[in-house]
């Protein structure tokens, strides 16, 4: 190059940093980063059709690889189309760099029709910057992957208004800004001695979660579960979390309220590793929000960017914890027979292959995967962290390109609508993902939920506001349209036999599986 | 009812004020209020399978019938996933009021997984207000119809927490509140004097926008200009104007910057009716940002949320400006043989049926539509206002709600993509909506702006980005998956067919109009 941009600082920082691959949905304002990609090869540009799939895949991307993808969105509407699935990006703590393209910097006073508040929108995610100059631009990108990278990971901001993007620098320098990586927050000592003292002599749980939940720490977690007695749950929903044959299975806290408090009642202490003080999803009358009994006693010796595995050894060589031995168990065979979400589970279960990711957002349908799969092969499990709903096949596209493993996407129809555009980038990019499909023709939660609640009749017209069977959804068909192949399951044989092709075949497969209607 | 909770006193304040349509998301926070449509047979709740649907679909509504729709939405990540669509109904300055779910107020202090910054998404749209007590629900709604309603009309956002939903009122009032709704704003006037010595003495041009372009409203300005010599002009992306023949049909400001200039230069004055002082849509280096001249005088006698028409007949009154008789022309007859933008434009001028809305989201495909349907029968035609893209199959669906009239939505490819989930609320709802989804299997706007920018090469990696026929769309699949009848056109015979089966067949039908590939 003979000068640099504005652009090409920020891709040069970029790639200085290992941030090369960048989930886009470029407008015009952001040409010229996207003319500078043919300047800079290490970046891989990879085109979505909606910007939920954008930073759903930065999301899943983050959570294999533990570094940040970049986003490329356009203007505020970008950002806020994006604004879903980073708001799950943030409650899974991973590291997530947004570039959001603007009007040139005199341009704003003009409030043009697509100026609108992009600082509003990036600072209920976490940090942002607006670079107002090329020469800063080299920093200010550090800066922001940085604050991306944490600990703990948290969602990151650039806002770059187009002439700083197309104007050239005043003196390029000679190298290109690393952002430094702090380390992790060494585990409290006097948390620790706490923490070591309620699980000698108190009725005490360990509640594991966030970035405690590989296989190593999983085991340590349940070497000092076992040598104290204690009870061993882990978070109702993971980041991402090792599970299969070999590997410590500890219980899940229930999502329902009612249920985990019951399932918290008896404890006088509770320790955190890498978890939070548990609370209901959402409120519900005469439902308490804190799960565990108000004379627990809250623990925490690792919270949210702290080292969980220091902490976990500490304790296992404090207390002298011994090695346990992996249960032995079996895979299920392979059903045959009628479709059902017991049926559905087990053909996962039965034919999974070793090393998958499975990108979870089954909702509902998927309920008895976890049990199925509990001595399957080895896998990874990733799942719905902040309940926005349209996270799981982007999480799975970008997961793929991340990971270079094959991905299991479980996905419930209701929450497939909300991105099913990801299914085109799986096809473009020809990411080895299956994509089960969960067709039971029904917001069944709600449904769950409306009972809870009590309030609705079923028949009612209110009721046909959680239904999504009128008229069907041919799955298949949105699938086939955006390029990829599909088939259509309607027995559990049908459905072992695609999952078995699907993993024979690189690329991306839909399997719509067909499941009784509603809440089964 | 025994009782009246929250839920309840919301859906009876809607009712008085006539908000009885209401696009919905719903989910957990919001059973109660869709428990409450069993109640009020009048409300019609339209589900709606992602957001963004929800919110365009109130925005077409409002643009059709001037009043507001209510969409349902859920939580931080529901108004998120709407907000692209709200951004572009605020430009279009229609009235629309948004009710979202949150957390029961006193579950917010534990920032349960999908607590978010609601207010910042909602302050960034327009007027918003977190409701606390079920005792405040009534007028708090009252307050938020009136908010929305203006002038100009505006996003109202009212948070509505689930104990708020769910409690009961202390005492339900007699009657439920309405919303004031203040007149229009009297034209000021020392501008109409301004205005009148511009017209009869400088060489001037009437930009007309905002409420004024309805077929009244554009023949005063016709019958101004002509008394007076003056240019008569259009702003670029009109909410909603009517077109067709015996309707004034002004030109349009042109979109490109550096033509608009040209467009505008001669000009020593710019008299503003509904319209915004013209700047360029985004900026360019070396491209100024004001369109008029720098020595331009600027006068405005109806900014918006004034009375546009009082200050057009004032007008014409102290011009005595004659009536101008309606210039005839020819409907262009059904092309035959390719099918090209042109012939495109031609087959849809051809087949118009009177009384027809246009939402028009064609971006560069439907470039010669305006032109060809200028003197085809009269017509409503809607634009995309904020620039978000994604806005037309949601304002089809919207419209032909509000208005029960035909709709005709013509859609690009690439912008379909963003919300193409409007189609299965089309079939749900048995909806007159013929959508012409105009295939170029290219983001052909950005192709033309690269060109403008002169940084990409064709061939080049960059320009990959730019594309989307790799894989190519299937558009009648994702249209017949959820649920709508669908034809491919690859000729314009069979374009021309296609329109009339549609015009002559009850129902949503959609129609691929297949293109010569990219910008042509």
């Amino acid at each position: 190059m003979t000068s640099v941009n504005g652009a090409h600082a920020l891709l040069a920082t970029l790639t200085a940093n290992g941030v090369t691959t960048c989930f886009a949905n470029p407008g015009t304002s952001e040409m010229h980063f996207v003319a500078g990609l043919d300047d800079f090869a290490e970046v891989h540009g990879i085109l979505c059709l909606f910007e939920g799939v954008a930073t759903g895949a930065a999301d899943g991307y983050a959570r294999v690889t533990g570094r940040p993808a970049a986003t490329l969105l356009h203007l505020g509407p970008g950002l806020a189309n994006g604004w879903a699935n980073l708001h799950n990006a943030r409650r899974a703590r991973v590291p997530v760099l947004n570039i959001v393209g603007d009007h040139a910097t005199y341009h704003a006073t003009y409030d043009a029709p697509l100026q609108s508040d992009i600082g509003a929108l990036a600072s209920a995610l976490g940090w942002h910057r607006s670079t107002s100059a090329s020469d800063n631009v080299a920093t200010d990108t550090a800066d922001a992957i940085a604050a991306a990278y944490g600990p703990p990971g948290r969602i990151a901001t650039l806002i770059l208004p187009a002439d700083v993007s197309w104007t050239d620098l005043t003196t390029a320098p000679p190298t290109w800004p690393v952002a430094s990586r702090p380390p992790l927050v060494a585990p409290d000592a006097h948390e620790l001695t706490r923490a070591l003292d309620a699980l000698r002599s108190k009725r005490t749980a360990l509640l594991v979660g966030g970035s405690a939940l590989d296989a190593e720490q999983l085991s340590l977690a349940e070497r000092i579960a076992v040598a104290t007695s204690s009870k061993f749950i882990v978070e109702t929903f993971p980041t991402i979390m090792e599970r299969g044959a070999g590997v410590a299975s500890p219980e899940r806290l229930i999502y329902v309220a009612e249920f985990a408090t019951a399932q918290l009642k008896d404890f006088d202490a509770l320790v955190l590793v890498g978890a939070r003080d548990p609370v209901s999803f959402f409120a519900y009358p005469d439902v308490a929000s804190v799960l565990r009994a108000t004379d627990c006693e809250l623990i925490d010796v690792a919270p949210p960017g702290s080292d969980t595995r220091a902490a976990l050894q500490a304790l296992v060589d404090d207390l002298g914890a011994a090695l346990v031995a992996a249960p032995a168990g079996e895979v299920p065979s392979a059903p045959t027979g009628e479709l059902t979400t017991r049926s559905l589970a087990v053909a996962l279960a039965a034919t999974l292959p070793e090393d998958v990711i499975v990108s979870d957002e089954s909702i509902t349908a998927g309920a008895h995967f976890a049990g199925a799969a509990r001595f399957a092969p080895r896998h990874s499990w990733m799942t719905l962290t902040g309940g926005a709903i349209g996270m799981g096949l982007p999480l799975a596209l970008g997961a793929a390109v991340g990971a270079r493993r094959r991905v299991l996407a479980l996905e419930a129809d209701g929450s497939m609508m909300y991105t099913l555009q990801a299914l085109w980038t799986m096809a473009r990019e020809n990411l080895d993902v299956t994509v089960v499909g969960l067709s039971n023709r029904s917001y069944a939660v709600l449904n769950y939920e409306r009972q809870r609640v009590g309030v609705i009749e079923d028949g009612s017209t209110s009721q046909r506001m959680l239904e999504i069977d009128d008229p069907p959804l041919d799955l298949c068909a949105l699938a086939k349209g955006q390029g990829v192949p599909s088939v259509r399951a309607t027995t559990a044989d049908e459905l072992v036999a695609a999952l078995r092709r699907s993993y024979a075949t690189p690329g991306p497969m839909f399997i719509e599986a067909v499941l009784p209607k509603g809440l089964n």
